[in-house]
């Protein structure tokens, strides 16, 4: 299993007149943690579409909200891989509050498609040399 | 059961570098297709919050992905209020394209908050007084 | 000169936690605005990427801000064009709300680029042939 | 004169279908910007509305582009405020990527409103008794 923890402070352009951030913008807060999980293994998005040629559109999406995160709120967003990427890779996030409270769940699959041929591939090496050791 | 239809033609802010509606953003989607709906029936989202004094968080969230929307396509929202809304409301949404093609579908559960006292409350008559004689 | 007008309801994920439209996305309507002043004029942005390999990036943006846009209200966004597009093309937007209270002024410049060479480029004929005979 | 820099990565969500950061979303980068050069003094905006009852509606927005933002770039955004706030508070802001080219310059102009009264008032003593030594 890999797990990390990166923040995000809430902004003003983030909120709705409920005071709240967004119900959709959670989706950003899960994209920010997968894009740190990575870069914590040495490895970037970035990379994976400019040199390896393969990008990963979302298959499914899912959050359940339980408390609302407030302007300028400090965010630390939790990531877990908890099964070894293969046709897809699957994340599970906690969003936490600065008081340690847990403010929503989310959980995001995403598959692999070569940006050449247009196909769905396998979970490129670039990924797995890095991340079989942790299964 | 209620179904309303609405379109909502893809920006380029809300595209991606992959050249798709980013994922995060048919949250936004639901959204539109919601307050339509509610709209088709002679009542507003504005009303309930500004007179009613009640507000509709939400619960969950999911999202399906099927095909990508793509810059400048015209899409058209279908939302769908299946049960009779009582404790909480719940709205499933189609996204297609101008091909007709289904590229989404969603799902979004809200709950009602008396804006006062900040409690939950059970569906306001302000709705069920329009939604009671589909169901 | 050219004028158009379009309409853009404000959603709650536009909003703000003052209530007002945020800031930052009355750019987002000028980009409505200049795309249906086209379409208006039978031709699209998406063909003078897809099709003619020009892309328009933004050169200047400039916004004054006279009354907030509220939640639910259905803006009317007026793009015009008062001189000939040359190297540049120069677009103001007026943004109405449904009162007809004038809420913001704005003024976008973007500049033609060959997409395949990265370069600089003149106004396309693809724009020119249809906005000519108004000038 | 008062100088602050603050960092923020260009998201997935922040580009659009030409590959850079949307042109709209600048004014998020320069909302992020002045709200760290509070932070660097002492202040918050939080503070400013939930306790002074004070709360800054921008006036004005220019933003001049230079380069593209791209996906993944770690951008410096650089806040300066020239001079002391009175009636109105006006920030310039500068966009630097990781190679230190600068991508964008901004400036910002924003007034005071009592949240009661919803009237404008002067740079509220919060602000002034920190700012007014640099001056």
């Amino acid at each position: 299993m890999i797990k990390t923890t990166t923040t995000k402070r809430v902004l003003y352009a983030d909120t709705d007149k409920m005071g709240y951030l967004y119900y959709g913008h959670y989706a950003k807060l899960y994209e920010i943690g997968r894009a740190e999980m990575l870069r914590d293994h040495g490895i970037t998005y970035r990379h994976l579409e400019d040199v390896v040629g393969v990008m990963m559109p979302v298959l499914h999406l899912s959050c359940r909200y339980r408390r609302p995160a407030l302007y300028d709120d400090l965010l630390t967003i939790e990531t877990s891989l908890l099964e070894r990427p293969t046709k897809m890779i699957n994340l599970h996030h906690k969003i936490f509050n600065q008081e340690n409270e847990l403010l929503n769940k989310g959980e995001v699959k995403l598959f692999f498609v070569d940006m050449k041929t247009q196909k769905r591939v396998s979970c490129p090496e670039y990924f797995s040399e890095k991340f079989d050791p942790f299964f």
